[in-house]
């Protein structure tokens, strides 16, 4: 079985590549997937339909083309990986996981000590919290073994 | 049909009054339920259970005893209201919006304007964004008609 | 049993009034719900929240206001009566007769016999076809007796 | 991964094929089904069984073989593009996106401007409103990258 | 909790009749649904819609109509009681059987011991095979208590 | 797309031969999935697990046993063809079409005119009638086009 | 809202009276459901329908006609409590906390220290673990405040 | 098809070892899962992410990752085969035994005959009871043949 895990949240790290170089050397039988991670053509991706006026117009449409692509891969996927960094809102990943929730689709998140509380209820939800992309890499050795 | 509304987010402010008084005064064949809104009794639900001296298995164990709950009101709701005002993470508050949505419950936000680029992903999938309590009841009030 | 029966599609007829007289003349155990049927109200159904300059956007605000009773009140009738007028496009009638087949919701289609032809997906995945509303009131007391 | 994507409605014009060009032409992971296109075996696609006298029953006849192959193939698309053309009624597209509606299955429009008003509830479901062909290619880029 | 219990099958004895009187004598908290239990009415169901013909499309314009009603019935149902008899194909009541199967829904048979062989795959897919209306009551009163 | 196509019902006949001979004589992109087809081996499926002295038992233990399979495939099937034939009660063919019916997967029936009355229900929910089995592999040939 | 709260485990004892006592004098929104817990009558559940002579056999009627009543009453609960005492195997138990995970019922554990290790999986999948009737009357009040 | 089986209970003896020779030996169309069956690497299956002093919270911690890979593998399954041997509680056993009766999911049980009683409720669920391994490689041949 190949595992599909999908990595959701921060997007100013290198968190992705880090884990995706853990498990490539040490030949898990995993692949990854992920929404658009830049910035900019994210928040562009629907203008090419005609860009609205409206900030938020603007960013309704290019969010639900976005969707297509996160809501098709969140659905597929095997494990998610929810990453809370240290800057922003981050209101996605917390939404993604509680997609995940409700779906009964297992997530772990990755954050740090100091966002223990407000997380609560997100970690409540998740079967493990991680702290470092290490641990993660970890987790799918053995999950995969 | 009465229609059964789940207020979901903030807790530092009287939002969730100002909604039930007017759909009071306009008669409305609505109710709402909630999570527990007291931060305090919140934290501290699952110390009857044995304190966890270790702070990330405290909020642990009282945040599932929470999610016996919330996600209990949440399943049953037919329309779900979620509040991000301008203070704190209110991570729980997407992660309910993320549960709404793939559940297939019609969810809608409560926001100020500032706030529309970073929760561009949970208003995609909202059937609706208003600025006010007064909006929310002119809704129920549509909805319900 | 109470029979919930959702009447979905034209509004410019008083079929939806034929029907519901025709059922309490005969004491059926049925109760009727529908969309909001005034077609200027309906437009104008998210107009409280700010009324979009550009057509599509407004369209689109109302039209996810109005969803949130009519997709509520389809997945909660018991059966469905799709009406399809002479006039107008009501593709919106189609749309809920398609998603009445997917949850496998029973409906019966209304119209007319010179749209048979291109109503023949529609009709193939419905339980019955009438041509008037007494039919539709006899269809009633049969399958309600 | 491999986008299934079910391309429903128009069957008069070629925007099918200018999507399939496009697609193909980008080297996108794309494989594209549909319905039967062609009308006239479409609308005999039942009579091998024994053809109905009665031109309700041929119909129905008819649109139940072609169901077996569109709903199947409905069900098991990742994406749905929805056309509406100028012509004809339609109403089996409109069928369509209520099925993917209620499955939750994302879908988007291709249509004119000058029919926004009527397919309103239908755009409000969707995930993007198309305008041309080449929208829908740029779309399929961009979701698949 | 009241339970509903669906009879289904033999409409030639009066079976029904004996596990209702049964139930009632007992007090059970139950309630009986039930397909129409008429031959010849259940046979015309659809003829009010325009009678057919050909036998083929009469009998399957009758069976969707009453189908309206036996799959909501069978659907709602907390249990459901399947009755072969002696005579006729019975294939409806092996059909609810096979329906209840898919949906989880518990079901219990009642046969003479003379089928039990061609009817193995329907028993072995049930609750429990009763052999007369005094045992199917003795069930109710056991599981209700 | 290879279409998985579940072969139910008669055992003394050679349907399924006829049915794979003009698949294959016609390349269509078909694999058949059936139960055990012969019946004295299916008889004693679960004779191996110690066989039960009483007649009802052994039934129900090699019932089950077969249930593993025919569940198994029959929810994996695209399409289920059901055969009822002139001879033996066949309650298990009826079973499967309604376990076909409550999953929503497609089904088409095959059996003579002279019992389209008794398999009236059964017709009713089916897809298709068809009356040999060349009109089933020309229904293949036409949906899997 | 009335909280139904299914009580699973251990008949030895008088924890369910205990947690009743508690749930009524505290006036709580709870009407709690169970299996028959009296162990003779509960063995002996299906012998009216005739009496195997084979242990197995007999075991396994009585436990289909149980089933029909406790898979009924758990799939309808809100929440279940699931007793682990000091004696017997109790699989019974373990098998319901599976069924609620498997469903996402919320379910709690109630069980002694000592225990903990071999019930870590079962533990692992609940809302929570109490030691004590108490507890448990106390989480009921927090949760259905 | 390539039928993919779990092997969930006992870890002390070598019964998994047993049934994979067998099917091998018999060159079945059959691929087994499992959860990791060694007992200290399990116990610490969490550990690298801070082991909790605790042992309650070690075990939480350990069995939800652990539970990552067992609840996905067991719903990916198409058979499994539940073990209880002599010694231990073995609940995780009957937890997933529950677990597949909720989902639908097909399992048999391999126990000897001195712990029918207290199984009762586990095998009435299961679709067969084996005694042995060889019984159980017996029953693959039949069910992929």
């Amino acid at each position: 079985m190949i595992w599909t895990v999908y990595l959701s949240g921060e997007i100013h790290t290198d968190w992705r590549e880090q884990i995706a170089a853990g498990a490539e050397a040490a030949g898990l039988p995993v692949e990854f997937t992920s929404a658009n991670t830049y910035h900019e053509s994210s928040d562009a991706a629907g203008d090419f339909l005609g860009k609205p006026e409206n900030n938020f117009w603007r960013d309704h449409q290019s969010s639900k083309v976005n969707a297509i692509r996160t809501k098709t891969l969140l659905e597929q996927c095997d494990l998610a990986v929810i990453r809370f960094g240290d800057k922003y809102k981050q209101w996605n990943a917390a939404f993604d996981a509680g997609y995940c929730a409700a779906m009964g689709t297992p997530y772990i998140t990755l954050h740090d000590e100091d966002i223990v509380h407000p997380l609560k209820e997100v970690d409540a939800a998740a079967m493990a919290w991680a702290q470092t992309p290490e641990q993660v890499v970890e987790l799918l050795k053995y999950v995969t073994a």
